[in-house]
């Protein structure tokens, strides 16, 4: 690894693991890393998203803007670090070198961090009528749903489908789905109240379906049982132990055991599997290492793939299991982790130090229900309600990217929080334009 | 009109003309109008958008949440206004009755301020390639265009495309083109100056070509002339005098005179001619009155159509000629006041009492060039330059809807003034999957 030119380090994705690798390996003008590093992070998009945030602009609480920074802001002052926006879509294990959109780049090391999308276990036709919330894309998409559903209830005469309008089912009861929901509770008790002049948004159904038991199967049972009744408090119906078994347009069809319902529902929002980007799989195909069931890719100890002690998967896309059959759960604080650490190990093994095992150094976990009510699990402690929903705040303002990106959204929750008004309840997208329900209506359309 | 119902008043269109009548029209609990007014404003839109500051979105310096307000928020306190969304797609001045996407309403006085879109001078084809400026799904396609050209030419090794990457062609020379040459030369030459690796922005060529002799030409000659100075000082070329003749993928063929030339350019945005909204002509065809050369309804002086003293239209959809062939400009003062006039009007119409013309004040206008400069024609006075922006950026705060976007676009502002700084540059909207990529190289794609 001893040569003239930079050691040159590719980073294939700017999630939260491939962020925190890129400026734990960038030179700026504090850290003395010296010279023999260069790093480039290649993503499909020109921006990181804070998405653990991303049900708050789906929601109406946050713009885009307040939770999407340019990667080449985050990383403007690491000068050896350069950004490049292209989508990857394969590699050469024998030449080195990541394929994409624009041209290609050769690596002497690579860091996969392409993370997750959405599974609809097999059912990728529930995708039109139920959206997930894994892009930006994604959260308009379930905004201007949620939006139009109110606005079209508004002025809906037959109370049959004024009903379907005014229901919400949520699919999946981990954290994700848990945020949403509550925040829904929020938006039809609280900030939309008095908005409306034809309908009361209180009356909307809100309905949590989840597989397993509870809600939050992976928190202890206290923190599940107060979730349940925080989210019931906002009007929230939890339907445990039960599987989504269609969901067509207008209708979502459920099993209780035996019972099966078909719950009619303009709106249906996805927060349930998640498979493994595409990008890992064709890494995993050229480099010949395993998949698991989800097609996470399985690496070593170090995060390195076998057998390429110059591949690296970290996040939500790599499968590690430090105990067996006890996988890392696909969280930030993980990926983040890991992303700093193998930026170590590289530094470490240039310099030609040992190197250790990673090791995930869990400060616990939260998930936040509505307006000043969160649920969280430290390890050391349960919090739960208000104090729990003030540590939940102050943590995410502190992990937005930039200092302008924390005062905009300390404002906006302030505001929000003393008004209970939200005014981000956009329903964005092109709308139905007048020549087409001409069309539709069998209308000549004027020029 | 006396009757036992109130008088009910359906606007079709909530910018400025609709929203300002829908609100003159409210009853708060501060006004006593009386109980004899009910009134529905009709958008294909949940929300109003202040489109004179739609240009810093497409430029990054705002978000879409700055700039656009829920109708139902902005009229929530006027207990007699329902806010609707759908798309009119026809009337019938019989029945009295507008027909929507969503159902009908009838009413006793209409007011149709729907404005204007797009005119691509009979050459629809250019859309494709040099996106407009009237919609938020404008400006997020300018946005993404923009800056995937600099994101393209950050890693284009061959310099005559990164050339073609790096040449922002404006069309039009108004007060939109000029703003939006202004926004691109400060983009290129102070707020990316330093974001890149390999490009320098202040390389980028910005061309602002305009049909007449200058800038602006609704400006008197000392104010076009300190435009275009402070235009060149952004390093914008003004190109006078020529016309547009082609715009296809990657180049621009522009006329001046004699001579024609082709200009490479993978980045072209519209901001010349408009033309009125297609519900403009139908609600002419069913009223039975005239159309100018644009497709703007013929007014009489109290705004009112020909033969149909029940139906209004105001804003830009309008042609009103306070005297013969001087129109009035599409401006947002323009709608805003003929939007209370009519308001007054029918209030004054319904105590039997008379009605005046309809008298426009102009206070005068401004164009916004950088980031602090500007010229205004304040009617008594001319101003320029740095007071000319405070006093731009005054108005333009005040003018907002909430207090909540004063208070965020006033932080953002002051932001980016301090640290020239704008992390906005997001390009959104799906980018090319991995998959796709595969089945265009010709590769299987995984699954």
């Amino acid at each position: 690894m001893a040569s003239d030119r930079p050691h040159h380090i590719v980073i294939v994705g700017g999630g939260f693991g491939g962020l925190f690798a890129a400026r734990a390996l960038g030179k700026s003008r504090n850290k003395a890393i010296g010279e023999e590093i260069r790093v480039t992070l290649l993503d499909k998009r020109n921006f990181h998203l804070f998405q653990p945030l991303l049900y708050q602009v789906a929601t109406g609480s946050l713009v885009v803007g307040d939770i999407a920074t340019p990667h080449r802001v985050v990383l403007r002052r690491y000068k050896n670090v350069q950004a490049l926006m292209g989508t990857a879509y394969d590699l050469d294990t024998e030449r080195r070198c990541v394929l994409h959109e624009y041209g290609e780049i050769e690596y002497d090391t690579l860091i996969v961090a392409t993370g997750v999308k959405h599974s609809y276990f097999g059912h990728d036709e529930w995708r039109a009528h139920a959206p997930g919330l894994k892009t930006v894309e994604h959260a308009l998409e379930m905004r201007r749903k949620i939006f139009t559903a109110f606005e079209r209830a508004e002025q809906e005469p037959d109370p049959v489908k004024r009903r379907a309008l005014m229901t919400f089912v949520v699919v999946g009861g981990g954290p994700t789905g848990v945020e949403l929901a509550g925040a829904l509770g929020e938006l039809a008790h609280h900030t939309m109240a008095n908005d409306f002049r034809s309908i009361d948004p209180r009356e909307a159904r809100i309905m949590l379906v989840e597989g397993a038991k509870d809600v939050l199967p992976a928190y202890d049972q206290d923190l599940r049982d107060s979730a349940r009744q925080m989210l019931e408090e906002l009007g929230v119906k939890v339907i445990p132990e039960t599987m989504v078994e269609n969901i067509e347009e207008g209708q979502v069809t459920m099993r209780s055991g035996q019972l099966v319902r078909t719950v009619p529902a303009e709106t249906v929002l996805w927060a349930a599997g998640v498979k493994a980007s595409v990008f890992g799989q064709v890494l995993a195909e050229r480099a010949g290492v395993g998949l698991d069931k989800q097609g996470k890719v399985k690496v070593q100890s170090d995060m390195s793939l076998p057998g390429h002690p110059e591949i690296f998967v970290i996040g939500d896309l790599a499968r590690y299991e430090p105990k067996p059959d006890q996988p890392l759960p696909g969280l930030a604080p993980v990926a983040l982790q890991q992303g700093r650490y193998v930026a170590r190990l590289l530094k470490r093994r240039l310099r030609g130090k040992e190197t250790r095992p990673f090791k995930y150094k869990d400060r616990g976990s939260m998930a936040v229900i509505g307006r000043n009510r969160a649920v969280g699990d430290l390890r050391w402690a349960h919090v739960r309600g208000f104090p729990a929903w003030l540590l939940w705040i102050g943590i995410h303002i502190w992990s937005l990217m930039s200092f302008e990106q924390r005062l905009r959204v300390m404002l906006e929750w302030s505001w929000k929080y003393i008004t209970r008004k939200s005014g981000s309840r956009l329903a964005t997208g092109e709308p139905t334009s007048t020549i087409e329900l001409r069309q539709q209506r069998g209308m000549e359309a004027e020029k």
